[in-house]
């Protein structure tokens, strides 16, 4: 699993002549991998560090605490690349997690043939972990970011993590869609959705993001009764093998105001135009522009968010469809596109699709119905 | 809010001649100011980095981005502990949230009238922020764990919120009690759990740790059935203003049978010795072997995990009450108990509470009822 990956980090690395690093970005190391570490908060507690992935000419070796390691190899199995894991929290013995983790690591460095300049991602590196690297080498070089301009173009591996998420989403939209009624509340939406969706996985799934009357225009579902006027934004996210959704419908309460019909319609109008824009060689900051300017001449106020953003191993990240990003699309890479018109205190609407950059054009792979009334 | 606790901490580090030091486990983080990170999954993406604690002679700055000044605020107009904030992501601007929490971290550590060594928690401080405050220093010196025994003994403030806690902990096991039954499913019970608890908090809450039938004696809720013949073990926690529950109780599909009705009171004579023997002085090995021993004497299987461990800001801490921990309890240490019985495939029982130890004999915190049949 997620060989190119792994192909396209060497060569970058070959390149830049590196030839050993360390991993410590997590969504750097479930895209080297596919090992995706457990969303949940606290589950890593009695780790001694964070998953981490050594690089040694072109051989890759992903680091977990024990009880990991069956998962990690299943991907390790399938793809060539080797997994140590070292043990975590038993209670029959003192927990030395973080020790053992050094020891590992110390064991990895030393054992290379190599000297000299090593890789580190130094803004996740914990700096424990980077003293023993240090100790073993002459120098540390950051690799930040590196493999970001790589990471934003995806591989049909993980295309395929991504659609099956997407499908979760349509279920969690649907289960949205028959609950915003006048009297039921935020939360009561939010455990509809969230229920329907883990229902449908099998699984606990994390939620996010917004659940809330079209006037908050944002923020968790709270206490707050629906009323006969309201619009209701939905915007959902959730992470499926290490990947992030996203996606946004707006529904009414009861029939829309005229006034929310022709909102709706613009977005509407807005987002398809904006999905008309993501062809390779766009640059990320014409299409904001392109957008925002197109909201603004149908009468309305510029949204005060992005007007899209990547997602992937991580829920937001480039290309950043914002004003001032240079980014420039390419195939490959898959953008949420999210524009929006709110009221504050009155009303709101937001629609959001994601879209996969492809020569051939752009593909809508979030398969819900964006409700345009 | 939490001024004892850097009393306590500003003790500790003038003692040992420390005048500098940065605090980085999130953990300590919340413990030093009151201030607890949003736990939601992927909820710091936009983030230059974690959030941090600076400590020089006495005085205590909380760092953290924009999005978290205000709440930070509200902690430190009411304790005299300082907040910066640096800008995170906006979408009107590049991201360069990492690059403005260095100048914020560099600004404080050159403006120091002190200079040498500054203490770090090195398994926590990512890398490149070590190197902003080594440039500025001659020497970091690793003090990763040296708030542990201090952070264990809690104070009427942090108790306040465990109570809190734990009486949403209440609602969930009494919602689980109502829906374990025949023909439910582990997922069904998860669900009922997770609303009563967040409507009951009015807020969306992070959910922990198992929901299965017995039979499987943990894991997180999956699709599978509740027999007839079933227990049901439900091993609660949830975070609250950072602080951490843990509960645990077993229910019956239906009428227990005899050889659960008398597992359920051996865990629950077992549970009532531990709680007996969690006072001042005593070494955690041995409750853990006393328990134990207890549940062996009454004929059944050693319990394949610890009899308990501690909880505060984190889920899973010490004391732990394992067969190897010298640690000795003191007044103001919460500890969980959990003593249990498993017949893997086939049934099984598992009892947990909450225990204040105190100069007076413990307390128990954790106020739901533990359904001896």
């Amino acid at each position: 699993m997620h060989q190119e990956q792994r192909e396209r980090t060497h060569a970058l690395l070959k390149s830049k002549s590196i030839h050993r690093a360390l991993f410590a970005n997590p969504a750097n190391v479930t895209w080297l991998t596919g090992f995706a570490r457990p969303w949940r908060a606290g589950a890593d507690l009695y780790a001694g560090g964070p998953p981490l992935v050594w690089y040694e000419d072109g051989h890759f070796t992903l680091i977990v605490m024990d009880g990991q390691v069956a998962e990690a190899e299943a991907f390790s199995q399938e793809a060539g690349c080797a997994v140590i894991g070292y043990a975590g929290y038993a209670y029959e013995k003192a927990p030395q997690g973080h020790t053992l983790l050094k020891a590992a690591l110390r064991q990895l460095v030393e054992a290379s043939g190599n000297t000299g300049t090593v890789g580190v991602e130094a803004r996740y590196l914990p700096f424990a972990l980077a003293e023993v690297v240090r100790s073993s080498t002459s120098d540390l070089i950051d690799i930040d970011e590196w493999l970001t301009p790589y990471r934003l173009v995806r591989t049909d591996e993980e295309l395929d993590k991504m659609r099956e998420n997407f499908a979760l989403i349509k279920i969690g939209q649907e289960a949205a869609k028959a609950t915003v009624k006048p009297g039921n509340s935020e939360m009561d939406v939010w455990f509809a959705i969230h229920n329907a969706m883990q229902t449908a996985a099998g699984q606990t799934l994390h939620l996010g993001n917004d659940c809330v009357v079209g006037r908050r225009m944002g923020g968790p579902a709270l206490d707050i009764e629906i009323l006969p006027t309201d619009s209701f934004i939905v915007d959902l996210s959730t992470i499926l093998h290490g990947y992030w959704s996203d996606s946004c419908v707006t529904y009414y309460a009861t029939e829309p105001s005229s006034k929310q019909v022709a909102m709706h319609r613009t977005v509407a109008d807005a987002l398809e135009l904006a999905i008309s824009l993501a062809r390779p060689g766009a640059i990320a900051r014409e299409i904001d522009q392109t957008v925002r300017q197109f909201v603004m001449d149908a009468g309305y106020p510029s949204y005060p968010h992005h007007t899209g953003h990547g997602a992937g191993v991580i829920g937001h990240e480039g290309p950043r469809i914002t004003p001032h990003s240079e980014e420039i699309l390419e195939a490959g890479m898959v953008i949420m596109l999210e524009p929006g018109i709110y009221y504050p205190g009155e009303t709101g609407v937001r629609l959001e699709h994601a879209v996969l950059v492809t020569d051939n054009g752009p593909e809508i792979i979030s398969p819900y119905d964006l409700n345009i009334p």
